[in-house]
């Protein structure tokens, strides 16, 4: 077996024009009944989102949240579900970590070396020795959370700094200062899509993870085109539950299936591929 | 057994001059060496510096990257300490959350009532939404994170703003409040005492936790002093390392707990009491 790189899994995604993050958001309250008299009813949705899925998708992303809800057990579906993801598929650990360096570093080890994901969201407000141990992993892709897809990211993120710029500006200009490696992206909520078009020309050779399409409201039209005017095609789409709770039938397989090629075909034709 | 409420646990420790939070940063390379012959030499550790702290410490505050770092097993070192830990005294999860409010809720979920933390720590960066799961805890109490003890706090958090302010003063500002259950609290780091003398009026009602004294530089002496002459009782220090790692003998129960009674003397002196 030939042992991919990281960055590079996602870089081979871009290149074949796919552009869409399944969002492992695995809730019990809400997959298919059927599926609860398994042992490990989570896992085995996962299994079957990612057998849905694997020919289109670019990444998965997996919400810790909703593994460490159920403690250590919920830990050990999440290892399961780690296993059975193709292993030339980028798969990001959706943990918004970040603490002071000899923390994060355990968070690193955590993210990189224990559930080997390839890629992690970070958290910035504690700044560069709070990112650094995750940088340090130069084959890994670290997105740092920019500006967020929620009603609240006016709260701090768009604060007005005294040099005019908002704060999220200033996170994506700092990003591009850690990113000697190319190993770093941003997070950059598709529910916001003027300040995408006002920032994307900042966005360099970020990677840029987009959530909020779907449930959130966020336009898969209006993101494409954007990217697509700048000649950018560096950016994944997150979906989550838009796509992953399509159908609750014991067919649910097939819905997603026929979802994500559905939302394939919409990129291709807004990116004119 | 009477169920002491989370919130309830800290103002009886503060009310008996107890202001030592005690840090489980526990990490196999670090601890003495003949307890790596036990099963689960993480939890041992753990259950010998609580043993040793108990009748002093205002708090636990334990740090889940030491633990996330193991996966699966970590936790379940993490769910057996949580077991042995008096219910009298408060724990405070120091996992620096903070998602989009769905997510929000499953880490509320996870930390407060899978774990069932009394306190967590978590990041302001992406606003109201992302720490309101957590409010919704009325008896919790939620350490927000304002100026970080870390070097690198002075990249975003001590920014200024339009107003002229700094970051972190807009981050106290605004969980002053969400502070309408009084179930709020900061993080400000003890490695920045000018900040903490210049802010500290600002605090109001409340709960700090000043991590960074000890091994990351910050003055024990000046931190209790600033508090006292402003007569506030509402503060926490936290000290992980240059505690529980004050010695690696066969004894280091009996140091440790000679060490952290040291600590707790010394803030009486510089508090007056």
């Amino acid at each position: 077996m030939i042992n991919i790189k990281s960055k590079e899994k996602l870089l081979i995604a871009l290149e074949n024009k796919k552009h869409i993050c399944v969002g492992l958001d695995s809730d019990l309250a809400k997959i298919p009944k059927h599926l609860l008299t398994n042992d490990d009813p989570i896992f085995e949705f996962n299994k079957s989102i990612v057998e849905a899925t694997k020919e289109i998708a670019a990444a998965y992303k997996i919400n810790l949240a909703f593994y460490e809800k159920d403690g250590s057990k919920g830990l050990q579906s999440l290892e399961k579900t780690l296993e059975i993801i193709p292993s030339n598929i980028l798969v990001i650990g959706d943990a918004k970590r970040g603490d002071i360096g000899n923390t994060s570093q355990m968070y690193a080890q955590s993210l990189y070396e224990h559930f080997r994901f390839d890629s992690a969201t970070l958290h910035p407000y504690m700044g560069y020795d709070s990112i650094l141990p995750f940088l340090n992993y130069t084959d890994k892709v670290n997105f740092i959370l920019a500006l967020t897809s929620n009603p609240s990211s006016s709260d701090f993120e768009k604060l007005q700094l005294q040099s005019g710029e908002y704060l999220f500006k200033k996170v994506i200009e700092k990003t591009n200062e850690w990113n000697k490696n190319k190993n770093c992206g941003i997070v950059f909520g598709a529910t916001h899509s003027n300040e995408l078009s006002d920032n994307i020309k900042s966005f360099k050779d970020l990677f840029v993870l987009l959530p909020g399409v779907g449930t959130q409201g966020g336009s898969l039209k209006e993101v494409v085109q954007i990217f697509t005017q700048v000649n950018n095609n560096n950016y994944i789409i997150n979906i989550s539950r838009a796509l992953i709770y399509a159908d609750n039938s014991k067919n649910f397989e097939s819905v997603i299936a026929k979802t994500i090629s559905d939302i394939h075909s919409q990129v291709a034709l807004f990116a004119k591929y």
